[in-house]
C-alpha cells in the first residue's frame, strides 16, 4: 500500500470509528461525552468504569452522588502521570546536579556516593542504597530558596533529554492521565498530586504539565527554616529529610493537607499501596486505579522485577479489593 | 428622642450615607464597588488601602497587575477572622475536653497540668506554661481518626458558648474579615489560613465561617500515623506535636503547603510578625495587614499588655516596613 493509500485507509478507519461513537452516542450519551474528554483512551471497560464511576458520583438525582466540596482525587506522579524508567526522573537530576556542583565539592571525587555518581559507577550507586540517594538528594536540593530551586530546575527542564526517547522529560506525561485530569476537573473534582516525588521539584512543572497548581502538589520534602539572609526573607531548605511521602506516608501527607478522605486514587506501585487502601477504604463511592507498564514496545514493561516503581502486593490483592488495573498496552491508544 | 423617631433619624443617616456613596460612585467606580463587598467597613483610609491594592494587582493594564494564580492571600486566624479573648477558643475546647474525658482518667485529679484544670485553678495552668498546655492538647486531641476528631469538635461548637458574649464560638468571626475574604476571592485571589491554631480544629468550621475549604487551611498539628484499626484504614493523631505554626513557622507552612509566597497576609500579634515580613519581603506589590484590638466596649482592647494575641514589635515596626495598621474601634463599623 502506497502512503496516498495508507492515508486513506486511515481516514476510513478514522471514519468507521466515528460513526461507531455516534452509534454509542445514542445508547449511551456519557459514554460519547467521555470519548472527547479521554479521546487517548481505547474504548473499553476500563474507560468505561471511570466514566461510570465520575457519572454516578456526580448525578445529583443518584444515590451515588457525591457534593463537589467532597470530589478529591490524588494521583501519584512517577510511573502514574509521567514516565520513570530507567530511573526517577527527579534521580537522574539529582545526578546532573552532583557533575554541576562537582567543582565547589572537589571531596566528592573520593567520598561515596558521589564518587559513584561522578564515575557514572551503576554498581557503586546501587550499593551506596537508600541512604545514600538521601545524601545525593539532601546535598543537591538544599542550601537554596525556593525562588532559586524553581530556576534550577526549570533550566535543568530545558536542557535534559531522556536517554531512549530524547525528549524534555516533561513531554513524557502520560496523555491518558492528563485527559483523565481534565475530565475530572471539568466534572467538579479538585486533582492532587500525592507521590513520593519532591514538593517543590513537582511544582516546578504541575501546572503546565497537568493543570495543577503548586498548592495541590503533596510530596516528600527537606526540612526548612525561615531565614532572613543579605535583608532578605527567604524559606531555606536544610540538607535533612523532613517528610516522605511514600507508602503509609501518603495517608499522612493527604491528612496533613488536604484534611479529607479523597474519593479516586491512582496509583502504579507498592508505594501506592496504603493510599489505594486509605482512599477506597471509606464509605459511599470509591475508585482505587492502577496504572501497570506492560507496553515495552511504546514505553517500558516492568512492576514485580523493578526495583523502581514496584508492583507485587496491589498488584496481588487489587482483584479482592475491586481495584481497576489498567493496562497500559491495552487501554491506552496514545502514551504521551 | 423615642423609639420611631430614633428609627427614622437612622433611616436618614442611611439615605445620606448612600447618597454620599453614590457621589463617591461617580468619583471612583472601585470604591463603590468595595462599598458593596466591605460594608461592615468604615468609609475611611483603612478600607481605601486595601481597595487600592486589589485593584492594582487585578488590573491587566496596570504596572501593578499579578495574574491569578499569584494572587495567593493569607491570614491568621486568632484575633484575625475571629476572637481570642478571655483564652483561645481551641484552648478553651482542650480544657472542656479535659473535663469530659476525666471519668476515664482518674489520675489526672492529682497530675498537672489536668488538675489545675479540673479545679478552674487559673494559676496552676499559667505556671504549667507552654509545656504543660502542649501536655493538654496532645492529650485531648490524639488517639482520634479525623473523622471522629470532627465530630467532638461539631458537638462542641454546637454546645459550648463564649462567657461573656453567649454565642457560639463559631459567631464569634469578624464581619469585616468575612467581607475581605469573599472580595478577595471575588478578584481571584486563593484565600488561605495560615494559623498557630490546629489545622484539624479549624477545618471543622472553616468552609462555613469563612468559605475556606479544609485544603486551604494551614495550621499546627500532632504527628500522626497510618493504620488499619479493626480493618479501617485510618489516619491517628499521635500524643506528640508534629509542627507549630507560628512565627517562623509560618512561612514554613506556607511554603511547604503552598509552594509560593503570598502578596497579601493579615494577622495581628507578634507570632504574624515573620509571616508578614515574608510576604511583604518579595517583588512586586505587596500588603500586610494587622488587626489592632482596641475595642474594649465591642470586643476587647489588648495588644502590648497580652499574653494572648501579643501585639509589640509588630505594631512598632509596621509604619517603617509600611504595615497597614487596622483600628477595630475606627476602621470597623459591625465587629460580628
Amino acid at each position: 500500500m502506497n502512503e496516498p493509500a495508507r492515508a486513506r485507509t486511515r481516514r476510513i478507519g478514522a471514519s468507521v470509528r466515528m460513526g461507531f461513537l455516534c452509534l454509542l452516542c445514542v445508547l449511551s450519551p456519557g459514554m460519547a461525552v467521555a470519548a472527547d474528554w479521554l479521546a487517548s483512551w481505547q474504548a473499553g471497560p476500563a474507560r468505561e468504569r471511570i466514566v461510570r464511576f465520575v457519572e454516578d458520583v456526580t448525578d445529583p438525582a443518584g444515590r451515588h452522588y457525591v457534593p463537589p466540596a467532597s470530589r478529591i482525587a490524588v494521583f501519584d506522579n512517577d510511573g502514574t502521570l509521567w514516565s520513570e524508567q530507567p530511573v526517577y526522573f527527579q534521580l537522574q537530576f539529582a545526578f546532573d546536579r552532583v557533575h554541576a556542583l562537582a567543582p565547589q565539592h572537589p571531596e566528592w571525587r573520593t567520598t561515596e556516593p558521589f564518587r559513584s555518581v561522578l564515575a557514572g559507577d551503576q554498581a557503586g550507586i546501587a550499593a551506596a542504597g537508600e541512604k545514600g540517594l538521601a545524601q545525593i538528594v539532601a546535598a543537591t536540593h538544599s542550601g537554596t530558596s525556593s525562588d532559586e530551586f524553581e530556576r534550577i530546575v526549570a533550566h535543568w527542564l530545558e536542557t535534559a533529554r531522556h536517554p531512549r526517547f530524547q525528549r524534555r522529560y516533561d513531554e513524557l506525561t502520560f496523555a491518558p492521565m492528563r485527559e483523565l485530569l481534565a475530565y475530572l476537573r471539568a466534572h467538579g473534582f479538585r486533582t492532587f498530586i500525592v507521590s513520593g516525588g519532591g514538593n517543590d521539584f513537582m511544582r516546578v512543572f504541575s501546572q503546565r504539565a497537568y493543570g495543577i497548581p503548586p498548592e495541590q502538589v503533596i510530596g516528600s520534602r527537606l526540612r526548612s527554616r525561615y531565614e532572613v539572609r543579605d535583608g532578605r526573607p527567604e524559606v531555606v531548605r536544610l540538607p535533612e529529610i523532613g517528610f516522605i511521602d511514600d507508602g503509609p506516608g501518603k495517608p499522612v501527607g493527604i491528612e496533613e493537607v488536604i484534611g479529607r478522605r479523597p474519593i479516586l486514587a491512582v496509583g502504579n506501585s507498592d508505594g501506592d499501596f496504603e493510599m489505594l487502601e486509605y482512599v477506597t477504604g471509606g464509605p459511599g463511592p470509591r475508585l482505587g486505579v492502577i496504572v501497570r507498564h506492560d507496553d515495552a514496545g511504546r514505553e517500558y514493561a516492568y512492576d514485580r522485577a523493578s526495583p523502581i516503581g514496584h508492583l507485587e502486593r496491589a498488584l496481588d490483592e487489587a482483584p479482592a479489593r475491586g481495584w481497576l488495573v489498567l493496562s497500559m498496552k491495552d487501554d491506552w491508544r496514545t502514551i504521551y
